[in-house]
């Protein structure tokens, strides 16, 4: 699994001639790097002189990003696990109207499995910077900063996972799914765009 | 050393509750996933049919990649060692006069350091979507997205680590050194923004 590799034989693979893992596995991991750091931040807050008030609060964005960050970081070995098996659809036999028929199915259930997975990092990252949100407000302002790479790195991976979403629906024959996917989308990159912007605004306001 | 840590024990120790790893390393990370993509999308170019005229120009955008790949690798452990020594030399002594004045003198020199880090991240994030500019436009067309994951991952490491630069410029009394920092993060700063934008507008007029 990849989550077992070091970091230096992940980037290592990332770098070779193999197109997995790719960018989706990167965006669920810079999502799950979004929800680690915003996790430090509420542990660093919790138990600090000042921020008594808010103990439970943290403790609740804690637990939830904790959540997150699991997700995520299942969700790196299943988009390369994804991508696989939709290249192994495309080379299945083509030779007669039944193997055609055959490879076409695999192939349409196997892009909507590689359309869901970065579909779910969208979803988890954009959890993590609506967490981040309160956090950046009312959480340890020594660790401002690590706030403000949380919201980053999670819009980085709404972003990129989203890119993978979209290549992958441009070959979905089901107008149904099809649609449902991309509204959500939208709506999921409008929210991100918002949601991210107030958090910066935040963090930059008090880094002065 | 943190790159030698798996994925799922270097998001553990940034989730933990020690500020370090933090936001510095996960910029560099970000940065170096960044790298590896770009690569990754040259060595996909390389040899493939109907991209032989572009051969030599990605092979030197491979080696370069590789470059700032192996130098953002790097930077993860530094930015948290420079952090570390930072936090040792607000531990000194402060009893008497020549207590304070070894103390303050060790801040401003780990301070120093720990802008000196982040920034290198910050000019090797630079190059990368520098590179990626013209991989998303002669590159293997099958793999445009990973080229936008590489833009995202590379701004997100950029924005990331110049938090980290200003968040301790604030705290340097060599006015000398700060004006010269914070005049080279303003640049690269809008040279991402113009640069990165390019790139994910290339990326997106690709994927229709």
């Amino acid at each position: 699994m990849l989550i077992e590799e070091t970091l230096q034989g992940f980037l290592d693979e990332v770098a070779s001639d193999s197109p997995a893992p790719g960018g989706g596995s990167v965006s669920a991991l810079s999502g799950a790097m979004g929800a680690a750091l915003g996790a430090m931040v509420c542990r660093l807050t919790i138990g600090k002189k000042g921020y008594e008030a808010v103990k439970d609060q943290m403790s609740k964005y804690m637990g939830d990003l904790d959540d997150q960050k699991k997700a995520l970081t299942l969700l790196i070995d299943m988009d390369t696990d994804a991508f696989n098996k939709l290249m192994n659809a495309f080379k299945l036999a083509k030779s007669t109207d039944d193997e055609k028929a055959v490879r076409s199915r695999a192939i349409q259930e196997a892009t909507k499995e590689a359309i869901k997975v970065p579909l779910e990092t969208c979803r988890k990252c954009l959890k993590v910077v609506e967490l981040c949100d309160p956090i950046a407000q009312k959480g340890n302002t020594n660790s401002i900063t690590d706030v403000g790479c949380a919201a980053l790195m999670a819009r980085a991976g709404l972003e990129g996972a989203a890119m993978n979403v979209r290549i992958n629906l441009g070959s979905i024959k089901d107008e149904e799914f099809k649609s449902k996917v991309q509204s959500e989308l939208v709506h999921m990159e409008k929210m991100m765009a918002e949601v991210s912007k107030k958090v910066l605004d935040t963090v930059k306001s008090k880094m002065q």
